[in-house]
């Protein structure tokens, strides 16, 4: 084997156009991504896009040559992108498992029950009854094999997007609320069938190609996965920290997890359906163990989530055209019914069991994200060709919209308010990295001049107010951090205008600390729970004496929110 | 392009024996890895014997068909295991560029070239005497193009391992000391010089199938070293702050590495070099940024250092079959000159600036290493066809003995004792995980037994001694942690016997906190030295207050070991 692929077998050009695609698609899914999440889109969309404008609808159509050279449909460079990609979304599922905790599960019991029916029961029926009357209003005008198409449909409009909900209801402080956790539980009830019957609809289609039955592919995967879920997970319990402590740190969790998750994909390929439910059902047992330490957790998912899953979701637009296979009806159709039975579902198994009308609609909502599963469930079926083109692209719209909407109705119909940011608030041209007065007035002054040019304002209009709250109490924290602040009328959003101070400048702290770091804090005057919850973000964020230190060690202001954004990430 | 490998184009079979032998080869890495460092040995060592087990040497014997079906030497399997390998390699020279610091071979200057020429021409010489004058003797019966096969063979005997060396210096703790710096640059500027030199040779046979001339290669090369090293730089440092600012973190910088390597991984390849040169001068030039963190390093390294890598080396094995290549004569011809080029030629170069003779001798020892840097160029050379079989595998054992003797031999020329790790001398059944007293000399005399016991000594002998030592002066320390020691005569090496109490024990400490964590330190008289280390590695670890209550968090011993080896890591 000529693994360095300089010579036999292997030509000089395809380890060249390799590197090239996969940088290219890495690179691309990034900088996409990146631009969606500043239009607060979730980043996803652009990841899926890179592969868009990268496959047949975009390039293909403008530079067919170079598109088929970067990404071509056969020989070993296509044989290589898809082993990565399989790779990639094996390794996501991986991920995707760890993060459910069945405990909860049994913790959380009836409410949560209730809801995931709810929320599967309805979507599954209204998706039965489509597939099986008119499957030609979502785009399948020849149904091969009939119940299986119809159970596949069904099931695709029923499931939940864990990851999407779990980071919804992050991003509201919702998280380990009691809301929050009977939507997190009715998701994972979701997930575990909705995979469970997606499992069977696959060995009913002998989807994988392999040539065991569908008896023995169901008996296997039922058994596989009680197995893994009861004395699998207590196998792991056991070897778990004993890995830890005996073989070298962090190299052999981390091979467990992973040599563990690829073995149980060869098996579940092997068996008859996907390798991914290998990785997802070892990743939940694994997910049980309570040894897993942080560390390990932080690594395996910076390296998957951040640079290999992005290959995946960037090679799913180079298999479709997701022009000419837009159909709108379908897609019309597909959202109709996907969003009305899920969130109608969802509310009625709220409201069943006593919760009120806006905490039943908001889970329902919540509930309706789908997310990055439907793409991942829609790409087998059609791979497998169980689904026509413009369902698949349906489907992904369907995932797409409704991620993107989850977060903003649930939000609306809780009446909260997006928690606040102290990364985003921090800005380039909102800073001076070295005040040029040490005294607290002048300073204040100083940073007034700013704050007013910033926001086309009078200077003493807020070196007034801040001023006025700063003889009231002083208004110097410890270690070294101090934090000015006012109300400002007609302002639109808080505002932080940072001074840093090599010297310091004292602002009467209690322990008696010089103020190095001088958050100037603005405010609207008409939100007022606003100011509190920046300085309590603030206070936190000092909690320890070495931090303002590592703050101003930069020297320049980049630095500076670079390494706030590195000490928020964990 | 069918991501998901169901059903066109790619057998069903192929993904599940692609998973099952990447789950293989990684499992088997580490399993062999971990045994070797049992043994002391570099954790290369088990690397490579997986896949000589693996391979044609061991299982293409006992189970030709299982080997074949595992790893096969054509069809898709082959192809997408070829693509991992060389993005596993091309991946570790991204790491290996980005320990290089260039900086300091400007600072080292006079002493570090002498030390570096001197042992890089020596060998350098002999090399090219040898395979001119009598190829026949390195394993070499025919030899196509002669200048080439000299050059290679000269440079593979000229240069070191900067990783091995670098870990040697490590263990040693000698890696910030004024010999340890004059190595590493040493070995810093051998492995530029070395890798250029083969970059030549590369070019001058065609080796990777590119139809450009040796000149353009050559000259392109050259210019984009020379670019990188400069501009490049520059622009990475203005670069990366800005991502780090406004980017996600830590996705932004991982991906701006990952796809900045592929690139040039991409463009070297395409250039008539190895791609291994792209990810290698990329990883130099990102690696003289100063903005990086420590985190993204560390997430980068434990990613590709414990679970890529490997899957590199294990792959060499599979490629030649060890027993029937091996050749005695070869294999210690190509030692003998390696060892006597490179051990002289670095003590000369450190005689002629004023060393005395031990030190050129052990920086001599330590430039010997020669590690994976080694077997990479190996096996290019070999499979380009420029070297036989035989050769590249007295190469392979060059590498793996250098590496594995040069530490020791450091060590005893400068009389340096091993430092003690902690984590080492945390044993299972060294601990008690539940004091049963609460009184100062009843947990002496607890944890005196079981010490008693696993030492064959008499009880009293023990607490005696500690008793004693207590009486003079109490020993416990801040934050809950209390080190009761002692010396004990005839004992061979320290050891640490602990106690856990989850009430605490009153030491008498100076902040007046119970302990809770008990130490007892027990070490050979003869070796006084030794006691101070472990003391001084204990009061560094519980550094901070709420060390010691996550130390005694876990309820079983293994827990504790795995916390402290955790902590220790980063």
């Amino acid at each position: 084997m000529n693994i360095l692929g300089a010579a036999a077998g292997f030509e000089h050009g395809d380890m060249i156009i390799f590197f090239l695609s996969l940088a290219i698609l890495i690179g691309g899914a990034r900088i996409l991504g990146e631009l969606a999440e500043k239009f607060k889109q979730p980043s996803i969309l652009g990841e899926l896009l890179t592969g868009i404008i990268l496959g047949p609808s975009v390039l293909g159509i403008f530079a067919p040559g170079l598109q088929s050279t970067l990404f071509p449909s056969s020989g070993p460079v296509y044989i290589g992108l898809q082993f990565m990609s399989s790779l990639a979304i094996a390794l996501f599922l991986l991920l995707a498992g760890m993060e459910i905790d069945l405990r909860s599960v049994f913790r959380q019991g009836k409410k949560a029950l209730s809801v995931s029916f709810g929320g599967m029961l309805i979507p599954f029926g209204l998706g039965l009854a489509v597939a099986i009357g008119a499957p030609h209003l979502i785009g399948q005008n020849e149904v091969e094999n009939k119940t299986a198409f119809a159970l596949f449909f069904a099931t695709a409009l029923s499931i939940s997007a864990l990851p999407v909900i779990a980071r919804i209801l992050m991003d509201l402080k919702l998280i380990k609320s009691h809301l929050g956790v009977t939507v997190l539980t009715a998701a994972i009830v979701n997930d575990l069938l909705g995979w469970l019957i997606f499992a069977m609809v696959l060995g009913m289609i002998g989807a994988s190609g392999a040539t065991h039955g569908i008896a023995f592919t169901l008996t296997a995967t039922v058994l596989f996965a009680g197995f893994m879920f009861t004395v699998g997970t207590k196998i792991i319990e056991k070897i778990y920290p004993w890995i830890q402590a005996n073989l070298s740190w962090p190299a052999g969790t981390l091979n467990f997890i992973i040599v563990g998750g690829l073995l149980c994909a060869a098996f579940t390929e092997w068996v008859g359906i996907h390798a991914i439910f290998g990785t997802f059902i070892f990743g939940v047992a694994v997910g049980q163990c309570r040894h897993i330490r942080e560390k390990t957790l932080h690594t395996l998912e910076s390296f998957i989530s951040f640079i290999i899953t992005p290959i995946f979701f960037a090679t799913i637009g180079l298999q479709v055209n997701f022009f000419t296979s837009f159909d709108f009806g379908v897609v019309m159709m597909v959202l109709a019914i996907g969003t009305i039975g899920k969130v109608g579902g969802s509310w009625v198994g709220g409201k069943m069991v006593g919760m009120n009308n806006s905490e039943s609609l908001a889970i329902g909502w919540a509930m309706n994200a789908r997310g990055v599963m439907e793409i991942i469930l829609g790409l087998i079926a059609f791979q497998a060709g169980l689904i026509s083109e413009s369902l698949f692209v349906a489907l992904v719209v369907l995932a797409l919209l409704t991620s993107m909407t989850s977060g903003a109705l649930v939000q609306k119909i809780l009446k909260r308010r997006v928690p606040i940011n102290l990364v985003s608030l921090l800005r380039k041209d909102h800073m001076k990295m070295e005040l040029e007065h040490t005294d607290k007035f002048q300073v204040i002054h100083e940073l007034s001049a700013i704050a007013a040019k910033k926001l086309g304002r009078d200077d003493s209009e807020i070196s007034d107010l801040i001023i006025k709250r700063e003889k009231l109490d002083s208004t110097g924290l410890e270690n070294g951090v101090a934090i000015p602040h006012c109300h400002l009328p007609d302002l639109k959003e808080p505002r932080i205008f940072l001074g840093v101070s090599k010297t310091g400048v004292d602002f009467n702290s209690y322990d008696q600390s010089l103020a190095k770091a001088i958050f100037m804090i603005i405010t609207p005057a008409d939100d007022p729970k606003c100011q509190l919850e920046i300085i309590a973000q603030l206070a936190t964020f000092f909690n320890e004496p070495d931090k303002t230190q590592k703050l101003i060690n930069g020297s320049t202001a980049e630095e500076l929110i670079a390494y706030v954004k590195s000490e928020q990430a964990h």
